[in-house]
């Protein structure tokens, strides 16, 4: 017998009502109540440290920079010189790194509803943030970010919406609406985009919320590119949506060659999981995907919002 | 409260000693032990009929067309005319069914060790096999794959081989070695192709066999086509390798309107993951993965065999 | 490697929200809704057959007899000559075994709501009832217990309450109020007697329901005397109460030597769990417990029910 | 929809192969490896703090009284005026605590190998050891207990076994030999008798080690008494075994009022869960207990250990 007993302690996140996923658990950091949510840090085996709100794990050290790359990225590889960028949420500082790596971005504005969560991260997550709450480009607010975009007079080049799904009693379902879409779209300088993480993209729960998130921003916007990308500690592909302005080339058919020269120039080579042809995976959807991004009808509006299961 | 209490009943799979998935049980339709492995037939909530051989799922109703798909049409795309075919495994005859969906092909030779794993699939997985086990140009065997090649005299264009992953005590290692391969090798016609299951392709998981399995078909084979796509019920994105002739086109190239055009001559509209797109999509490899199917050394052979987790 | 893998199909009982008891589980035999509850009847490994009523195990065949032997032999061993018994619920038929075994009992009248039930466990768990269905001595109804009687002109010598805890949308929570004992006491004959299963009665849930049932019991009878045994699939010892007429000996006090002599007289050595010692142990409660019983102050009536977590 | 996420962490316990509990964790104090076994203090919701031994729950803060109650006061009561106590093993303190509570102990001895452990909770369980480490009657070593015994010239009245269940790997699986039983009763002073923890007790498991160190017992000491009491945290009752001399009166038999009376004269109404009536309880034990306790022949021996599932 070994001396050490096999893993007792357990993180369990339900995927559905029939599904969950069980990973050891090495850690409670912090379990609490903010103002807006639940949150937990804590260090799990496969994952290292995780932030999960109410219940959902947001992103772990050991993939995050799957899911983080890939929010962030393509979108900032479709736009020729983005200099002004915008995050709504983005508590753990990873949203902000990925911005901040672009030597061109003068200045970051991220408004985070939750300022305790984002304590939280800054003081435990140091390999999420990677200091990127010192930068001195970053200017943080702990606001509604719908409010703030409908009252500001700033314009961006990108805004990102990093915000946890949306869930009925969570802080965040305003954040998927077309009036949300609309406060975004009037403070977009032109030629700006818009992408927003968009839930599930797998073959079962691509219908959840992603093929509405992409219904709601095609028709907030002149294009919608969906993509997704497999993250190991959601158990699942994710989903996310550019919202783009018109006369662009189509996002999907950005080169691979573009895509690694443009990094080349603006972030060098430190990325770990994007790049030209990574880029060309993401935007190349199965057959089934594209069928129920096309046949989705539901908008999702202030008075007719939806929640994540 | 609900008069029907919530999920009671489970099926847990370890994915490692640190990290399980647990998805609601409907039915245990057989649990047993054959000549060569341990068997179950279960009906989980999320996924229907699965097969588990040895504790480990190797196909759901919910979602083995995103893996049979995957599995069998890029090879047979990859060929001009693909007529004679092997199958080494398959059990649960969807494998067949996606060759025999090939109006061209004239003969499909299957080799399943276990007769006993075939006839439970026949008779409880029908949405699987799909009427496969009665076409008249299906021969199936049931005898080592390996033994099998190395005796055969036929050729064949296409060798596919769907056999669990390699576990220490069970009846499949020795068909992810060298050995077979030089066996597959022997026993393809003039540009003739093989495919191979991988296991875990995942961001965290991808080293486990992946990356050496496609180490030595690239020893074993002009060229080496990895690729990989993520399937809901392993929990992780899996990887498979294609082992090419020489003087092809680079697989990976092939181009999405001549992969729809020969689907459309050959399969018509019949598949619901697979087409010109999703082909782009599976080849397109992020770019931790690319740099570990590079950096891999290990050689898998008869005296160094190579466990799954 | 061991050929066949560890255990992966599992029944799981929350027993509060903070804590479940998951066991091997291998074979579904029967999962669905009858008009008046969820049932299962599951095989597990450590306990066999088991029925499990609205996700509540209520009874295996690996310690069945505890539980049944426990429920009847003490209100049976308290009573001179039982001749007349009622019980109400014990759809598994195992209840019914345990009466039927005194060969002095001339009638045994069984009212369970659930006519599916009893079916699913006539057919399932012969184990259980060991043809105590056949005895020409039972007289087998279904319909409400309560209801029959308060219009029934029989008169018992022994009422047995075998039925469900009282669960807010279960069938059974009116069994448990005032407003019945008041049926039973106008059932019962002079020097009648009757029990009632009760609800956990360890040192962390024996106030959940069982102090309540017994002060209700208490309030109801003359006399009421609580006891408890372990029953390991309920994961913890289990709590019953007898009510009982004045001018009785106190129960407990109930000799050793007596009760094994009336067993002998009327049931022969038969028994695995019960007999003098046993019945000793049976009402030495612990401290705490008595203390709780006590200090409870709670009247169940149809006014106000009590439901269990 | 509750702000606040269902339980999300857990620690697991195995009872065995096919059976496994788990309780909601709240915070992992402490987990690593001491040079003797593996330690975790964990803090979980229905429990509070817990001591957990190669992954086996010694204790918990909600239900150690009933065990530490159980294991010492039985001895004690049955001891005509225990001045000099032994305790082997007892990390958490709350055995001593138990021993100290009698103003008539004039000193304790108290042998742990394990000084990390004892440190431990020290440090983490003040609730467990109540300031029982302070008590100047306490004489703490940290050494085997065996080799104490055969080499200590003292004399003890009482000698309290409170040592993990015998594992393979674990520190402590020679202290239920027929060996150590022969060096604890040549400490013992005339008149003095011996306790132990013996391994669970309940329906299904008794005869893994209950039956066995009883048989042992009973080899080693004129008499030998057997009982048991159910611990919620163990998920299950647990058996003890008193080897007491010759000469005395039946400890079974021992008076409830003279256990009342003693206890009152030596710890006044401090204690929780036992008193006389409890005593009564604890020793009367089921008929099948019985049973396999007579037919046990299985005797543990230096040359033939028993170690626990």
């Amino acid at each position: 017998m070994d001396a050490s007993p096999s893993q007792t302690t357990w993180h369990t996140e339900y995927i559905n009502a029939n599904m969950f996923m069980s990973v050891g658990l090495r850690q409670i950091i912090h379990s609490g109540q903010t103002r807006y949510q639940h949150v937990q840090l804590l260090e799990t085996e496969p994952f290292g440290r995780s932030l999960v709100l109410d219940g959902r794990t947001q992103s772990t050290e050991a993939d995050e920079y799957v899911y983080h790359e890939a929010l962030v990225q393509p979108v900032m590889m479709a736009h020729a010189n983005p200099r002004h960028v915008f995050i709504a949420g983005g508590g753990e500082g990873a949203t902000a790194r990925e911005v901040l790596r672009h030597s061109f971005v003068e200045r970051l504005t991220m408004v985070d509803l939750d300022q305790e969560v984002v304590e939280l991260c800054k003081q435990h997550l140091p390999l999420h943030h990677a200091g990127s709450f010192d930068d001195p480009r970053l200017n943080l607010l702990h606001e509604d970010a719908l409010a703030y975009l409908e009252s500001t007079h700033d314009q961006f080049d990108i805004v990102i919406v990093d915000v946890p799904d949306p869930l009925e009693a969570g802080p965040a379902y305003m954040l998927y609406t077309e009036e949300f879409y609309a406060a975004v779209r009037s403070c977009l300088a032109p030629g700006g985009l818009m992408v927003t993480q968009s839930g599930p993209g797998g073959p079962l729960n691509h219908t959840e919320v992603f093929t509405a998130i992409h219904h709601t921003v095609a028709a907030s916007f002149p294009r919608a590119h969906p993509y997704r990308v497999f993250v190991p500690s959601f158990g699942t592909t994710w989903g996310f949506v550019i919202g783009a302005p018109a006369g662009e080339p189509e996002l999907p058919e950005l080169n691979a060659a573009t895509v690694d020269l443009r990094l080349s120039n603006r972030v060098g080579n430190t990325l770990r999981h994007y790049d030209g042809i990574t880029h060309t995976g993401l935007f190349a959807l199965p057959k089934y995907l594209r069928l129920a991004l096309d046949a989705e009808t539901r908008l999702i509006t202030k008075s007719a919002p939806l929640y994540a299961v």
